[in-house]
């Protein structure tokens, strides 16, 4: 079996705000919301969904709460929280204080500012509107390979 | 700016436990547990964290929850829940089924078990051993571009 992740789709309370977050504030590549002829009655999700593919091929979706919950079958209150972050690894210090203050114009919070780790990063924390954390990193001495 | 997102850490309370799930269980690949000399105290996070790179160069990290809430600077109680999910896009039926099944076996729970979705995926949900949220996705008509 491959390994690989490919997408991931994060649970939205709004998902016009959410998309206005990552298109216009964050600047991802998006056709809008799609999906839009699944209509969600009480037991089937909608299918409406806001998806970016990435440069290396990863896709973040965007999808209500509600119908994440109705699709995994799960109660809503399960849908909730943030026990992870996603990382965006940038090509300079600059990059990663101006995705902070991308972030914070276009809605979101910055959770963090950046610091210099002692694993020789330098990075910072912010958050989606729905709370989503999020790390801007930039590598002080190369990527990773 | 690159808009790639190169990392997905997740938080977990047993990283030894998590290591044994996704490494053991799942198949995924890993040097173990690393940065073990960074050790945590009052204020600053621990380094350990096991790390699985994925054939298309994401990386996969397990960091534990108390230093994820040390590093972002938040309260640990912020470090719960689940409001997204992961995706593995799989070659086949049988996969997904498969992929469940390991999963089961590795101290996860099948969430859902695996439906024809109507816009033509076959698709299942599981949880890991900290309750993150996994679908394991077969494309009916092929994989999305």
């Amino acid at each position: 079996m491959k390994t690989n992740i490919r997408a991931i789709t994060l649970a939205v309370s709004d998902l016009e705000r959410s998309l206005h977050f990552y298109r216009d504030g964050l600047g991802l590549s998006s056709p809008g919301i799609i999906g839009t002829e699944f209509v969600r009655d009480e037991h089937t999700p909608g299918g409406s969904v806001a998806m970016f593919t990435l440069d290396n091929g990863l896709i973040l979706s965007l999808y209500s709460r509600t119908d994440l919950a109705l699709d995994a079958g799960i109660t809503l209150d399960r849908v909730t929280g943030s026990s992870m972050s996603l990382g965006f690894f940038t090509d300079s210090r600059e990059d990663v204080d101006r995705m902070l203050q991308r972030a914070e114009q276009a809605g979101g919070a910055i959770i963090r500012p950046p610091v210099t780790r002692p694993w020789g990063i330098y990075a910072g924390y912010f958050a989606d509107p729905d709370g989503h954390l999020w790390e801007a990193v930039y590598f002080l001495n190369g990527m990773p390979e």
